[in-house]
């Protein structure tokens, strides 16, 4: 029996548990769980977006269970058929292996690969004919596989479905059935999918699958999701001084999720660090993922190869502002732009900010009720020319 | 090169072409052509609803082409996966290779089974594997799928539709690609599928098949198609005598259709013999499928037993009616109904026409506009027991 605080963790940040009970049941029946995750045959290159579910199967690993990749390179060797997609070259059997493998030392930043299984899912899939495909295709259908969201828009648009992308869906759910898996974990756009092997599992007469899902990972764009082909992303193998750099470019609104789903930092601690300054949170943030990544030692280096890169981009000689801090030693940030004169108002200062036209120490700042600690020194600019030094009214 | 009137010859009923063109060059190209039928891989029982499309094929056979009879087997030895039909049982390779079998013979009935192909398609499909499949759905949308009429009401009324349904007309359509079909014929209830072979077979480098459907013969009920399980057929195997009373029983609506779409009499010939006389018309067309499918000799004995039957249900003392005939000596149906009393006015004759209720020497007559050739001693009924015989007035 786990603790209700050990469940909690391991399950830190799910958006969605099919079934709770199920699945606490199952946790605690001491039987040694096979928890699957899919994962793309192409060469990765993890970032922080990955390590959301990564972190949480660390947990499940710790618990004692067996935490199994399932790399997709059954689609992968197929490519694309109906040729529509170029980013989708054809893997060898070869590649898929190779890439597998990397996926494997890859994770090792995250959890032990040595108490985890990789899978690939040609093994069943090639050996499966055509009458199989039916069997399995008869399981299942149009209607239920129309509502995946993303063939449930293209469809009502009249945008072309081909009748290989519904075939997907049974693929990937079958891949649980060959495993037995218990577990399956995914983000939320898998949430479709998975729910498939589940019930492909009942069809085939053993005991569905638990699905949870987790949240995708906001880029540092703060709009699309992080990937690497949006360059909007971590990644975990970055240099330290990288890490430490877009770790400041965190979109505020953007930062709590970042505390929750990529460090052990506590909500509640989080909150309270990004209230009380939202700048000193963007370097905790720095340099917990520093210390996760690259270990303790590298924090300071990071630290401070990254002030001499951003004080080259302030020139030496500029205005002084004075200003004046609350009883917490803060200042709201509409308050302190329009007190360094970098707007006439504050609903000016405001737009400046929504805007993302205003930086503290070379850090964006774009929530409108940032709250800062103000330090003597410390520069605010507006725009690339326009520079104010900070001095802390006594 | 064939003369128009050879290739109106194979045409003869045919209800769309696609396309007309490029079939007649196909014709006169010199090449002898491979010509497909799908076939139902379940025990035959061919009756005159198969011979529509038998006889034009045996037309184009004359003209030297390749019949190739093509089982489809596959899906007959899969069954029905989803197990909603219990009309289709798994089936044996044994069983469909027999039925293959009993299929050429009985198509002797109708053309030279030495000139023609018996083809199965499990000996590709079996060899497809799950990368095929994927390969071969990619070549066709969803959409294009659902403009199959069947598909398309029962989506529209939210009735379920399996993903395996929507791998067959694929299926089918890849015999065509598998066999290098030149020209492809089936009923019109085919066409959707036919017209996939075609489009695959472009998607897979050949030139695509031309294609030509066929009405499906309405059954002895004037409702539905023929077909032996609603018991409304003819079937070529059957003794001459039930022929003959099932001749008797065609519709008076359908018997035009009967006479174009499974016999060599002209249109113009059978629309004279309908229109001096539909009951004469009846026995015309039953002596000609005797012909067709016992022989000239079988006519005779199959005649006289049908009026000894017919007889039988005739009492042997009636009230007699003398009966007016025309210029043409012929009489409308209703005013003979009138005359004999049978009805107070034409247009309660007309009624009891419509509803089935009036029968000339056993025949049920039922177009009010049919005109009688009226003989001394000929009975007209009503239901079961009011017998009239006629008197010709001279």
């Amino acid at each position: 029996m786990y603790t209700q605080q050990e469940i909690d963790f391991a399950l830190r940040g799910a958006v969605q548990i099919f079934s709770k009970e199920g699945l606490v049941d199952r946790l605690n029946s001491g039987k040694r769980l096979k928890i699957k995750l899919g994962c793309d045959p192409s060469r990765p290159d993890l970032h922080l977006g990955h390590t959301v579910i990564l972190r949480r199967l660390k947990a499940l690993q710790d618990m004692g269970h067996e935490i199994i990749f399932l790399i997709g390179d059954f689609t992968g060797m197929i490519g694309d058929p109906s040729g529509k997609s170029k980013t989708r070259p054809k893997l060898t059997l070869e590649e898929t292996r190779e890439n597998g493998v990397s996926y494997l030392q890859q994770v090792g930043k995250v959890l032990d690969p040595n108490k985890a299984t990789i899978a690939y899912n040609s093994e069943w899939l090639n050996a499966m004919n055509f009458a199989d495909v039916i069997g399995l295709a008869s399981k299942y259908t149009l209607a239920r596989t129309l509502e995946r969201d993303d063939f449930t828009k293209r469809f009502k648009e009249n945008q072309p479905i081909s009748l290989h992308e519904l075939l997907y869906p049974l693929a990937q759910g079958y891949d649980s059935v060959a495993l037995h898996a218990d577990v399956e974990v995914g983000g939320t756009d898998q949430t479709f999918n998975l729910l498939v092997g589940r019930e492909l599992q009942r069809d085939y007469g053993q005991t569905p699958q638990e699905v949870i899902t987790f949240p995708l990972l906001v880029g540092l764009d703060g709009k699309e999701k992080m990937s690497k082909s949006l360059d909007n992303y971590i990644g975990i193998d970055e240099p330290a001084a990288i890490m430490y750099e877009k770790a400041m470019r965190v979109p505020d609104s953007a930062l709590l999720e970042y505390f929750v789903l990529t460090t052990d930092i506590s909500e509640e601690e989080a909150k309270e660090i990004i209230q009380k300054d939202v700048v000193e949170a963007h370097r905790v943030f720095g340099k917990e993922i520093i210390r996760m990544y690259h270990g303790e030692a590298a924090i300071e280096e990071a630290v401070s190869r990254y002030a001499t890169v951003a004080s080259g981009a302030i020139p030496d000689k500029m205005a002084t502002a004075l200003v004046p801090l609350n009883d917490e030693k803060t200042i709201g940030i509409c308050d302190l732009v329009r007190i360094c004169g970098l707007a006439p108002s504050n609903s000016e200062a405001r737009r400046l900010v929504q805007g993302k036209g205003i930086k503290i120490d070379n850090v964006v700042i774009e929530d409108v009720h940032a709250k800062i600690a103000c330090t003597d020194g410390m520069v605010v600019s507006k725009g690339k020319n326009k520079f104010v030094r900070v001095e802390v009214e006594k």
